[in-house]
């Protein structure tokens, strides 16, 4: 079969079935439902995609070659009890979640993790995007294979202890980062300033680390062991929780670079 | 006087003072001279600038029309004391000193902050880079603006309270921002992973809050309350340090999270 002609069907209408989906679509794939709880968003992301949508985990369409999981952690498991689809295959979407997870669904199981950060109003351009890929046996593999390579063209073999590695490394380098950028607008934005100010520098930060090691590039007051600039900042900082963070990372990053010189 | 006929010491020869140095010379203006206690810095930065040097603070030429002091910031009110130039413009580039430690080297101070993070390996384009300026008369600060534009089209006005908020929000968005980058290299290297396989996302993270707000912009298991995904990365990090890190600022994005919805 040509891999365009795979057909399939979405569990789950977020931020990661949107990006996904439209990715799939625009890929040539041939998406016949989506499914969710949710009546209202998979009828919305039925419409983006043109395809059916049901709210009833009993309607879901069995004919389908491919079925991809894209809810929430905390529900992978309950959702894959309630589906049974004998020899399809099945995947989930998570970087967090066992593969096995999906044990209850099918004898042709896998994961499809595309590692990247999702919202439904910014779309993605996934050719860059690495798809960390898992399954239960070569055939599932090579059919996830030919399917992840039609949207990336980094396409990766990740075991389940790598890919939460892989998870918990993300949620430091993004999720607690989109933090920061947040913390960082709350300040300025109590002295009168626009988060505007520190867009350049925010964009070189991430910028530079293709060029050179991040642990090689760490500049402020912490790693230079300004302790009087640490100081003052503290004493600014009228927010207990940012008082705490900023204590907490500023002793961090001072650990790491003493190790360095042991 | 023309603006770029404006001769130049450099005091300092540390990130700050090599690509400010380098911006100002590649816009035309005159850097006659570099001085830095250590010898080997200062005739390095000279011999980037095509210019004198010196590490002695007796031997700082008198003539120049402006001083640009960009030295640890804990160490300018001592190089202040060292130096009297009357009303020559001396000015420091610090986000987080008071322009008035300046006071006993001049009448005609001010600061001159480029809000950026610089390394003496990766070459800075000016552009687009904020610079803070903060002058203690009209004369002084229309000179240093007139500098400013030379090398950047986004020239501000920024009073010393507003200039040390604007530091702080630049520690959390791009210090500790680059710390997490430098942790999640940690994790994957532990996993034989490479950070490569993040940098995707990492530039993503910085790309989006350009469209939309930080706050709106967040993922992840922290903002989504997944406990059991936050209790499994929690289990798998080895590195208590890391550990206590992730606890925290989970619950800092919680805690932001339940605020917004009050």
């Amino acid at each position: 079969m040509k891999t365009t002609n795979y057909t399939i069907v979405l569990i789950g209408a977020g931020n990661v079935a949107t990006q996904l989906g439209l990715a799939l679509k625009k890929a040539g794939l041939n998406i016949i439902q989506v499914y969710s709880k949710h009546r209202s968003s998979s009828q919305k992301l039925a419409k983006l995609l043109k395809c059916e949508h049901t709210n009833s985990s009993e309607k879901i369409n069995k004919t389908a070659d491919i079925y991809i999981v894209a809810v929430n952690d905390d529900v992978i498991a309950e959702v894959a009890k309630q589906i049974y689809l004998s020899n399809k295959i099945v995947v989930h979407t998570s970087g967090s979640e066992e593969m096995n997870v999906l044990k209850p669904a099918s004898n042709n199981i896998g994961v499809f993790y595309p590692l990247q950060t999702f919202s439904k109003t910014k779309n993605i351009n996934f050719e860059n995007i690495p798809i960390c890929l898992e399954a239960n046996n070569t055939k599932t593999y090579k059919t996830l294979e030919l399917l992840a390579k039609l949207i990336s063209n980094n396409v990766k073999k990740i075991n389940s202890e790598q890919r939460i590695n892989i998870h918990i490394a993300a949620v430091f380098a993004c999720n607690f980062t989109n933090h920061f950028y947040s913390i960082a607008d709350d300040i300025l934005k109590s002295n009168k300033l626009s988060l505007d100010i520190i867009k350049p520098l925010i964009a070189e930060t991430a910028e530079k680390i293709k060029i050179n090691h991040p642990s090689k590039m760490q500049t402020g007051p912490a790693i230079r062991g300004d302790k009087k600039t640490m100081d003052k900042h503290l004493k600014m900082l009228a927010n207990k929780d940012h008082k705490k963070l900023y204590q907490l990372i500023s002793k961090s990053i001072i650990g790491k670079f003493q190790q360095k010189q042991d």
